[in-house]
């Protein structure tokens, strides 16, 4: 068979991304008390990430693994699950011929390290068996023949490191590893002529999931053995080593985040996770003001009733540089009328960062006006300012919007006043819409 | 078996609510082509919906069928969707004991009309057991024994009239008929240590979803005959019809948007096919303004490069005010400052054609400044009073925004400044968040 595989793989098999915190919700631990719980890996693990779907299912024109979630395709967030884990060497991304430019753009755009880039088979198992002996071939000093191979979907963008763990380990153990899910709806046999012939007892049968581990051998031999009929119509890579290797799969309850992005709906169901956990938190900068600790001491409540920590600093410098790789969402506050020069500092950290590479960060500008109202120039000067600034941001994937508020005079409408701009910030930051954009809104 | 009916069908079976286009995309025809088609139904049909489910799977403490999407619980979307069928009689909704208040708050709340509730059981079966055996009960002059009962989920909000008449008629003539749907995973057999025994052939297995439809002669039999565990553990009512009425019920393919609401991403995919329904279309009313007229023509390309239809009106009187029926946007274009009377009227209008019962509706005040900047003061004003109206307005399910435009100066500018409108307008109606109502954002 064939194979072309191109290489974006950078000869440092080190990570060189600042780290953050894991994107994606696991309900489990971070990498620390990974570490002590032993989720290390001590024999070489690659992926195999077929990717040539045409997308019919989602009524969408660009296949689903390329449609855009928050102005990135969901494949780069797949391809970021498996390089945010030390273990894994290489993610071979198997793509349509005509999909191949696309996907370099995208390898080159979000700055993914691991990707091996080969080109697709007519048929899911053709592709997958094209990037299993992609990965036989490689040549590269640094690079070794995988003991064990994860074999997952392009569009199955949220798996996390402890339940590749549980594969790989499951996968070196028994040859072969996959992930299962209780059904959703009762199965049925049906009649040629579309009557019920008889229902499954559903206690017996599971759905099989994505991601699935074998050894590079079972995996390899399986390819080797099967027919052409297997190469054309087979669905499942589990079938082919029990057949052909003689290897039972230890199977594995998964997470229901293992989905598949099927229909359009998936898309929005994809996008609403990915929103939700970039807007755990934000980060509160007073400047060391007095009245933007005042309005940090009152929204820090607000925002907790909403769900939504927030961390306070004076700066983002020396230790308080931490924030910026920790949050995803900075608030600056202000008693004096739009400075750019104060938010340009910000997002310039960030970009030195490369914060937001993979995901667009907010900055909220929000004007805690003392005295009386702007006279009618210096607004539209500052409005002017704001949309600017706003403006040179967006491609550079930082969304900046304004709140103003008027510093309140009693206590109890401090409490209003914090309650309004937490409903204002927050939404902000959770429809992260790039159509706002420097508008300055008012709490 | 004791029930407990509680009765709030209305004594006017015909549905008072006034006409309007179908909520939710079918990809088929309107209502006039139904008849057409001869969609018609001869014989009495009415549902059964169990909702007694705890909503464990979406992570919310709320069951997911009392789970609000803009506002409004999932249950009356599925509801509305019956309710919207000429030939349906009574949706029977069976609750759980404890939440049959809340039920009924929903049914005022909604003005829902043909729904008669019903107190659960302590399994699926024994609910829907107790849902047919109200219909058989019922007494009311109008109400007829049905021929046929469609059982449905409460959270599978968005089943079609085409759809059921299908259903309905297979019911009739088979005495048992049930939704399909190919199998997104492949089912496997596992062995009691957790090994995958086999995978079953996918071709000749569905899945099995929701509606079902049941001649009430069948149903009610199937339900006398069956036996105490078939009440306890039974997962399939197509399953009692072919063991104790010996009926095989025809299977028919249904659309992907039968899928059930099951975890919290779930919510999100429902919300944003509700939205992007209610977002097909904006109405623009140009109060007969030159101004406006202008705006509205490049305005249509604008929206129409976003996939909105724009329909410009001068009011909404008269044969216009079919426009309150038939859009759920409204854009009001002004050339003089903001006053409240003129969107006053929109929101009169609007709630005297009940019009925002179900959805939330949007009005966007576009102010198209001819003359210099408004004095602060003026502005100021102003802008309190877009606030204080939308405050208003937002009770009634109104959502009020307000965009800003300066009449630009040469046809390339109309271009650009047309473009940023439509942009800022299509994201508000898209979104409908309420945390931006009475904002006046700068286009």
């Amino acid at each position: 068979m064939e194979v072309s595989p191109v290489y974006m793989q950078s000869d440092d098999s080190e990570q060189d991304r600042p780290a953050y915190p894991r994107l994606f919700p696991t309900g489990e631990a971070r990498k620390s008390d990974h570490l002590k719980a032993g989720l290390c890996v001590d024999f070489p693990v690659s992926v195999v990430l077929p990717a040539g779907g045409t997308g019919e299912r989602t009524g969408l024109q660009t296949p689903k693994q390329f449609c855009p979630c928050l102005g990135r395709p969901l494949i780069s967030y797949t391809v970021e699950s498996f390089e945010r884990v030390s273990w894994i060497q290489t993610v071979v991304v198997v793509v349509a011929k005509e999909n191949i430019g696309l996907m370099m753009d995208i390898i080159q755009r979000f700055q993914h390290k691991k990707v091996l880039v080969v080109p697709g088979g007519s048929t899911r198992h053709r592709s997958i068996c094209n990037g299993v002996a992609a990965l036989g071939e490689q040549r590269r000093p640094a690079a070794h023949k995988p003991k064990v191979v994860i074999i997952h979907d392009a569009v199955r963008p949220f798996v996390d490191e402890d339940f590749l763990h549980k594969i790989a380990m499951a996968a070196k153990e028994q040859g072969a590893a996959g992930a299962i899910r209780p059904l959703v709806s009762t199965v049925i046999a049906t009649t040629s002529e579309g009557y019920l012939d008889h229902s499954l007892e559903r206690a017996k049968y599971r759905a099989s999931e994505m991601p699935q581990g074998f050894t590079y051998d079972v995996i390899s031999e399986a390819y080797k053995k099967c027919t052409e009929s297997d190469f054309e119509f087979g669905t499942e890579c589990l079938h082919l080593a029990l057949q052909y290797c003689g290897t039972n799969a230890k199977l594995i309850d998964g997470p229901p985040t293992l989905w598949k992005v099927t229909y359009k709906r998936d898309l929005a169901a994809a996008e609403s996770i990915i929103k939700e956990t970039l807007s755990q938190s934000a980060c509160l900068i007073t400047g060391g003001l007095e009245a933007a600790v005042a309005l940090a001491n009152v929204l820090q409540k607000a925002f907790g009733a909403l769900n939504m920590e927030l961390n306070v600093t004076p700066d983002l410098m020396g230790g308080n540089a931490r924030h910026l790789l920790e949050d995803w969402n900075f608030i600056k506050v202000s008693v004096d009328p739009f400075c750019p020069s104060e938010v340009e500092a910000i997002i310039l950290a960030l970009e030195a960062e490369n914060r937001a590479l993979l995901n667009p960060a907010v900055i909220i500008w929000m004007h805690l006006s003392v005295t009386e109202e702007p006279s009618t120039s210096r607004r539209t000067t500052e409005s002017a300012a704001l949309i600017d600034l706003a403006s040179t941001a967006r491609p550079r994937n930082i969304l900046l919007y304004g709140i103003r508020l008027h510093q309140p005079e009693d206590s109890e409408q401090w409490d209003r006043s914090a309650s309004r701009v937490a409903d204002i910030a927050s939404a902000l930051i959770r429809d992260r819409n790039p159509a706002f954009v420097g508008q300055l809104l008012q709490a």
